[in-house]
C-alpha cells in the first residue's frame, strides 16, 4: 500500500506521518468476540477471519446478486472466499474495497492489486494466516484500549483490564428486564429483585464490577422511531408488579432514565447509537440473523425525544453523563453536532458530543460529512474521533483509515483559509481527535 | 459548445471521449408525447418546441417574477420565446442554462452565447426548425431505447417496439379504480370486473399486451406522505363491492402491493417516485394545470412505510420485481442508496436500488450528491445511471450532461486516491452506468 | 488581516475586491439594542462589547467545559474576557475563531494573533475602545440600512429613518395576545379592542406607525413543531369572547394568517424564521434565560405545513406578501430553496424566497450548502443575500466575511464550468446577492 494513500497535499502528509499515525489506539466500542482473544484463537482459513462472519460484504455480495449460497449458505470456505474476491473489483468506490487493501496489506504484508486468480490468493494467504493467531492479529495495530461489548449479565473472565481489553456494557436488554435477565443478575449480585429499587440496586452492583474491570462506557440502540415520554409516576412499579413485563413507551423510557443516571454516579460514557431501521426484509432476517447486514438507515431524527430524555437525565440528583450521540442518518450531522452545545457541565469537556460517523456511514464520505458539521456546529478540537463498532479483528485499520481522512481534510481546510496555517495549533487538534480526546474520557475527566 | 464542457481534468477528458460519450442512449422514464413522434410533427416555431410546454422554465421565469401572460397565458409565441431568451443571463448557476446552451447546440448547432436582440434569434431557430421534424430532432440522439409513459388503458398505437418506442406502465391510477377506468379495462380485455380477482385478471392480461410491444417499467409515484399499511384482509373485497371506489389507505395499501407482484410476474422493473409535494399554491393549479412547474419537495421519507411496502411484496409468491427508489429530497440520498442492501434475489443484480437524481435534483449538484452517496451505501457499478423524466424532445442532451458530470466526478474521486487509477476498472465502471446496467434491465437479467 | 482572507483563485479577489467589498450593507434582520445606539453608548470596557452577552461565545465555552460563573456567573470582566481569549487556539475552525479575528482587525485594527498573554491584550483593546463610541464602531461598517426587531408594542423613538435605522416588526407576541398586549395596543392606537376586527384594525393602525418609520420587515419564528391548520370558522370570536386567551393551534394559525394579509398590505417582507428547538437544557434556561447559546437544531420540516400557511394567505384578498424562508435545519435547504418556484406574483422578483444561512448555520460551511443548493433550486441572481440576525454592533463584519465566501464560491463554480466565465455576468449576480436585491426590497419592489 502506498504510504500516502489518501494524502494528496504535503500538509496532509506531514500532519499524518508527524502526528496521527504513530498515536495508539483507542476503540472505544466494537464487537470483537472476546473469547476468540482470550483463547488467542487460530483461525481456519483466510474466509473465516476475513468474509463469512462479515455481514459489510454479505451485503455488498447481495447488491451484486450473488447466490446466498455463496453468501450465508452452504458452499465450502473456498467458494465464498471466492466470490468475495471476484466481487471486488466490483466494488471500487465503496469502503469494502479500501478496507479490504489495507487489511491485507496491514495484517499480511498482501497486495491485493494487481487481482489474480481466487486460487492462489487463497493459498497465499492461508499460508501467512497460518502462522497468526488472535493476538499476533491485534499486535499488528498499536492498540491501548479496546472495549467489546457486553451484556450486564455476561461471564466477564474473559476480559482483560491491564492488558485494556474491559467491556462496553450494552444495556438494551435491561429495558425490558426478563425474568430470565432478573433470575441471572440475582444470582450475579446476590440481590433479590421484587421491587424496582431492588432492580435497580442489582444493575447498581453489577455495575461496580463492569467499573472494576475497567469499563468506562454504555452504550444504548435508540432505532428508528426512538421516542422518549417522561411519565415515571404511573409506571415505576408496573414492570416488577407484573411478572409479563411490560414494555410499554413509558416504562422503558422510565428504565431509561434511571440507567441513565446509574452510569452518571459510575462516571461512565455512554454511547446513544440513534437511527437504526434494523427490521427491513423479514426473509434475509430470518436468513441472516438479527445483524446480517440488511439494515437501513432510519428517518431524520425527532430532536424533540432526544430533548426529552436528555433534559429528564440532568434533572435527576446525578445529572448528566457524558454522552455521545451517534446517528446513522447523515442528513442529521447538524442537529447532532449542534446538540452538544445544549448541555453543559462545569469542568467538563464535551459533556454531551458528536459520536464518529457510524456503521453504514464509516467511510471518507461519511468522515467527511461529519467533520464539515461538527467543526462548524461544535468545536472540533473536542471531537472524540473514531471507534470501529466492528466485529472484525481486521477492522483496527479502519483507525488508520480514519486519520488519514482527517489529515487530508484539515489540509483542505487550511487551503482554503478556514483553518490557520499554523501546524502547531493543527498538530495539536489532530492528536486531539485522533487520540487525547478518548484518552481524556478513559481517564475519567469526562 | 466546448467539448470538454464540465470536464476539467485529463482523465475525466479521456473517459467521456474515449468510453461516455459514443454509448447509446436508454431513456427508461420519460413523458414524451408519442403522438408527436409517431405523427412526426413540425412545430409551428422554436416557442412550441422550447419554451411554452416546459414548466421548468415556466418556473424559472416566475421567480424573476415575469407576469403570467408570457408565460402561460395570452401572449404570442415570438413574446413568450422573448422572454425566456431575456432571461437567461439570470439564470446562470441554475440547469436551464447549461441544458439550454446545450439544447441549442447540439440540436440546431446554434450557439446562444453571446446573448444579442431576441428577435434575431428567434428567425434564426425557426429557420433552422423549419427543416425539422421530430424525428429529425431524436436523430440527433443515439437513442436505443426510450419509454414514455402511458396508463394501463392508453392506446399503444403510436409506440414501435422495434423502433425502441416502448411504453412505461404508469400505474397511479390502478390504486383508485374508477368505473371508467373499469369499463375500459373491461373494453380492452372482455373480462367483466365483477369481484377484486377479476380487476387483477383484467390488469393482468392488459401487462401482457404491454409487454408484448416491449413494456418493461411500471411507475407509481408515491407523494410527499405517503404511507402504507398491510391491512388487507378487511379491504380485499370493498373496492368491488361498492361502486363508488373507497380509496382508503388500506384499500390502496393492498392494490399497490398486488400490483407490484404482478410486476414481477411480468418480469418489469417498478420505478417508484417518492416524495413530490404536488399541491402547493391552489392559484398556479388552476392556472398551470396539475404538472405547471410549481411543485415542492416534499418531507424527508418515513422509511417505516417504503420498508413495509417492500417487505409484504416480497412475502407473496412472487416475490419483489426490480425496484428503483426515486427521492425527491436529496437529505435522504444515503437513505435510498443503503435500502440496495437490504433487499436481495439470486442473481439479480441491484434487486432495489437507488435511481438516479430526479426532477428538481436533476442538475450537476444533485447528480453528484446522489453519486456521492451511492459510491459509498451502495455499488457504485451497479448504478443504472440517467433517465430524463422529461417531456420535451429536446432533454435528451441531459444525458450527455449526466455523462460529463459521472466523468468529472470519477476522475475527481481518483485525484483523492477514492477510486483506484486503473483506466480498464474505471471505464468498466462508467460504461455500466451510462449505459450497461439498463441495459441490463432491457435484457430483463433484472 | 491578509486582505485577501478566505479568497483563494484569482478571480475571487477580483469580484470581491472590485465588484463586493465596496457595496454598502443592508442589515434586515437584528437584535442591536437601539438603545444603545441612540445614546451612543461608551462600553466599560471590551468583555462588554465583545463577550458577556454574546450567546455563541457562551455556548462554545460551555463545550469547552468552561465553569459557568466566568461565562454568565460572577466572576469579573477581565475574567471573563481571559476564559475567553484563552478559548480561542481550541476554536479553530469554528466560525467565532474567525469572526473574532475580523472583529478586533476591523473594528480595533488588531491582530489577535499571535496569542499572547490575556492582560496586555485586555489593556490594550480596553484603551483603544476608550476612544469609541457606539456610532465610531458602526461607522467602521457602510451600513446604509439596519433593521433591528421590534414588538408592536414597543417605543419606536430611538428608530432613526433617516439614518438608516428602522425596525423590523416581531409579530411572535401577536399570535397569543394578552391582555397586556391588547392595553398597550389600546394605548397606542386608541382602539378599544372588543373583537376580533378591533384587534386586526389596531395592529393594522399600529402597521401604519411602522411604515412611516422605514420599516419594511417582519417576523415570525415558526420553532420546531411548527404546524399550520386552516380552520378559522370556529375560531374566530374566541380568542376575544374568552378574556383568557386560547393559543390553540387552529387559533395562532387563523391569527399568523391575518396578519399576513396585512403585512401584504403594508408591502412588508416578511421573515418565517422555521425550525429552532429553544426548549433544551431547562437548567441552562434557567441559568441563562430564554436566548443563552443552548438552543438545538430542530427536525426536518412539516412541507404541508409552511405549504398550507402559504395557500391560505394567497386565498387572501392582499394575496402573499414578500416572504423569506429561513431554515435552521441546513437538510432542508433544498426543499426551502425549491419553494421559490411554488408562489408567484406578476412583477415580483422572488415573491418567496429562501433566506441566507441562518444562526448555527451562518458559517462557511452553511452559506456554501445554502449556494449550492439555491443555485441549482431556485435562482442565483435573485438570493437576497446575509443579514446578521444578532445583537453584537461587531458582527456587521459578517457581511465581510458572507462577500467572502460567495466570491470563492462563484469562482470555484466558474473553475468546474458551472458558471460561465463572464465576468459582467458573475459581477452583476455578486452585487445583486450582496446588494442590490435587499435593496431592491427596501425600495418596496417586493
Amino acid at each position: 500500500m502506498n504510504p500516502d494513500f489518501l494524502l494528496t497535499a504535503e500538509l496532509s502528509k506531514k500532519l499524518y506521518h508527524e502526528c496521527a499515525s504513530s498515536l495508539p489506539i483507542i476503540d472505544y466500542h466494537n464487537h470483537l468476540v472476546v473469547a476468540d482473544i482470550a483463547s488467542n484463537r487460530k483461525f481456519e482459513n483466510i474466509a473465516r477471519l476475513w468474509v463469512t462472519s462479515d455481514p459489510y460484504k454479505h451485503r455488498a455480495m447481495r447488491i451484486l446478486g450473488i447466490c446466498e449460497k455463496y453468501i450465508t449458505g452452504d458452499a465450502s470456505d473456498f467458494e465464498k472466499f471466492e466470490v468475495w474476491y471476484k466481487s471486488l473489483p466490483r466494488l471500487i468506490g465503496n469502503p469494502l474495497f479500501d478496507w479490504s487493501m489495507m487489511e491485507m496489506s496491514t495484517v499480511f504484508n498482501f497486495d491485493l492489486l494487481p487481482f489474480t486468480d481466487a486460487k492462489s490468493v487463497w493459498d497465499e494467504l492461508n499460508s501467512r494466516l497460518s502462522e497468526m493467531t488472535a493476538k499476533d492479529i491485534l499486535a499488528k495495530f498499536n492498540i491501548e484500549y479496546s472495549a467489546p461489548c457486553a451484556s450486564l449479565v455476561d461471564d466477564l473472565s474473559a476480559f482483560d483490564k491491564n492488558g485494556g481489553l474491559s467491556p462496553s456494557l450494552r444495556g438494551d436488554d435491561l429495558l425490558s428486564p426478563t425474568d430470565e435477565l432478573k433470575a441471572k443478575l440475582k444470582s450475579l449480585t446476590g440481590i433479590k429483585i421484587e421491587s424496582v429499587s431492588d432492580y435497580f440496586n442489582a444493575v447498581d452492583a453489577r455495575l461496580s464490577e463492569f467499573e472494576n474491570i475497567g469499563c468506562v462506557f454504555a452504550d444504548h440502540a435508540l432505532d428508528n422511531g426512538f421516542e422518549y415520554i417522561d411519565d415515571d409516576d404511573k409506571n415505576i412499579e408496573r414492570f416488577i408488579g407484573n411478572r409479563s413485563a411490560d414494555d410499554g413507551l413509558a416504562l422503558r423510557s422510565f428504565i431509561l432514565k434511571e440507567l441513565m443516571s446509574l452510569y452518571a454516579k459510575h462516571g461512565f460514557t455512554v454511547q446513544l447509537h440513534i437511527g437504526a431501521q434494523r427490521y427491513t426484509s423479514a426473509r434475509l432476517r430470518t436468513l441472516a440473523g438479527p445483524a446480517g447486514g440488511y439494515a437501513a438507515i432510519g428517518n431524520t431524527v425527532d430532536v424533540k425525544s432526544v430533548i426529552a430524555l436528555l433534559d429528564a437525565v440532568e434533572k435527576e440528583t446525578s445529572g448528566l453523563p457524558s454522552i455521545l450521540l451517534f446517528t446513522l442518518n447523515p442528513a442529521d450531522n447538524a442537529v447532532f453536532a449542534t446538540l452538544s452545545g445544549s448541555y453543559s457541565k462545569d469542568g467538563r469537556e464535551a459533556l454531551v458530543s458528536q459520536g464518529p460517523a457510524w456503521w453504514w456511514c464509516d467511510h471518507y464520505q461519511g468522515i467527511k460529512d461529519m467533520l464539515d458539521n461538527f467543526t462548524v456546529h461544535s468545536v472540533l478540537s473536542t471531537f472524540v474521533g473514531m471507534t470501529t463498532d466492528s466485529r472484525s479483528l481486521l477492522s483496527f485499520v479502519r483507525h488508520d483509515y480514519f486519520r488519514r481522512v482527517v489529515c487530508e481534510w484539515v489540509s483542505e481546510m487550511v487551503s482554503k483559509n478556514r483553518l490557520p496555517d499554523d501546524f502547531t495549533l493543527l498538530a495539536d487538534t489532530v492528536s486531539r481527535i485522533c487520540y487525547k480526546n478518548a484518552k481524556r474520557i478513559l481517564g475519567g475527566k469526562n
